[in-house]
């Protein structure tokens, strides 16, 4: 990857997310190639364009963002870190890939797209989920990722840890339990539980692109323990800012505040502690995230700018 | 674990596996237990059920087995290498879930019991693959598998490039493809594509067991490459014993000569090279494994075994 002409400056969220982004898109490519990596006897060309068709061209690239800005504080050049960042966006695209499936949540569009079941047929949706699961364990392991073997093991440990059945996987069976998918559905989940399930589900992994992107700078014990908190906090602050934005946009579009979530049983805050009371926690999160990074000084900035932006996007 | 009372003698095969297999269970019992690992928040009831009926209570474990008797030879105790083991089977397991779905290979049983999404749902049979696929890189990525880092991650990605897109996964659509599923079946497969689908979707991962227990053990170069040569031997001598086993199984109980699998539209060597080409090229397959282990003396007889086990048996 070539430089940027002008690179954005720290404060300016935009710019370098969209910097992000672009790198971060070029290296998917590279690693979702047709050829086969080393060991590899040959990449199935139906595979692979499944793959493509789930992981290229979309998105914020918010994990990967969050991996190289928390290595940036230890001064990991952005260009070392992006392997890492990958990684974990290859773990997040296989994870909607599986939650599009028709056993799931049977979903026939994202981001304006056929998803990879549409686009090509279930099996081989389960499948391309399952390789990009894989390929991003791949990717960590390997030597380009960290020079050391140690930072690289406790890279797919984090990863694993946050993804697997105590973390992201585990928060998906409990949303769908939570909708009355397996026993009839309770009237309303306890706030508690509903702060635990979106934490496993969307939480863990956006605190664990915080907490590679950590390890890899060799961050000391105080340190992970600051950015935990600020990972976990600000992945509250992006659900609970989704469920208020999906709330006021059913509300702006269909003339009522009823919730699209709440139609189809989704467990929120918003539905616990009220529109208002939800925007209250909101911005508290938010700042949660903020005070977590108070040793860290203007380096910072752009981490702090990212919980700002989670508790204040309009879409 | 306490040791078994008599161990068996190492060409002792019947003995050693069942005794491995005992170890592996107990475990796997511990690795699915419904108790949180550290750094997660808890662990759905319903998905650790579907994690446990997925990978307890069956099978030779063999590909841990492999795993144990190669670290063997470089005198790494079964118990410390038992771990990585049960990684690799945890693997194998999520496998034969995802494989067993609807719309892959849409089966009822597996060794008598109800398929996981028979047992529970869909969904659930989804999650729970995805879970035990996570949980096996988690195991491996943790210091109790092997002190040294580094090694960690070389187990990491010997896992991940044999089971990913270019290995089973890959091996796995491959073998849809051959079926029909998504254009019009050709006629027959030549042999060298038989050969490459069925290296990469079960071979891969057999092969994967032994350089795990190689690397274990601080294998030098020689001796990775004469035990890759030995895995992949071994792979493919069970992959042609099966189709074997398949179609003489067909002909005893149905009173013909035509095969179950060639019914399905499976690719087999049976079909390229006839009935008595297929037992002459899995002889000589079982030998090139044997041939393999040339250098490694008698420690090596249990694995020998193993390879003449495949050939041999009769189920």
């Amino acid at each position: 990857m070539s430089s940027p002409p002008s690179p954005a400056r720290p404060g300016d969220l935009d710019a370098r997310l969209a910097q992000n982004a672009e790198a971060i898109e070029a290296l998917l490519e590279t690693l979702l190639s047709a050829e086969p990596a080393a060991g590899e006897l040959t990449r199935p060309a139906r595979l692979v364009a499944a793959m493509r068709h789930g992981a290229l061209g979309g998105g914020k690239r918010l994990r990967p963002f969050l991996t190289v800005e928390t290595a940036g504080l230890f001064s990991v050049p952005a260009a070392q870190a992006r392997r890492a960042g990958a990684a974990v966006e290859l773990l997040h695209c296989y994870s909607l890939v599986h939650d599009d499936l028709p056993a799931m949540d049977d979903d026939d569009l994202r981001r304006g797209r056929p998803t990879v079941h549409k686009a090509f047929d279930e099996a081989t949706a389960i499948l391309a989920g399952d390789a990009l699961l894989t390929l991003a364990f791949a990717v960590l392991a390997e030597q380009a990722t960290h020079e050391s073997g140690a930072v690289r093991a406790a890279l797919v440990g984090a990863l694993a840890r946050a993804s697997g059945c105590g973390g992201m996987v585990g928060g998906q069976m409990l949303d769908l339990a939570a909708e009355g998918r397996f026993e009839a559905r309770r009237e309303a989940l306890p706030e508690a539980e509903i702060r635990r399930l979106q934490a496993m589900k969307t939480g863990a992994l956006l605190a664990a692109a915080v907490e590679i992107g950590a390890r890899l700078g060799g961050a000391d014990a105080a340190a992970l323990v600051a950015l935990g908190r600020y990972g976990r906090a600000l992945g509250a602050t992006f659900q609970i800012a989704d469920d208020i934005l999906d709330v006021e946009s059913d509300a702006g579009q269909m003339g009522k505040a009823t919730a699209k979530d709440e139609g189809k049983g989704k467990a929120t805050l918003v539905g616990a502690l009220g529109l208002a009371g939800a925007k209250r926690e909101r911005d508290r999160l938010s700042a949660e995230a903020v005070a977590a990074l108070s040793g860290f000084g203007p380096a910072a900035d752009v981490l702090r700018a990212a919980a700002r932006f989670a508790a204040q996007r309009k879409s």
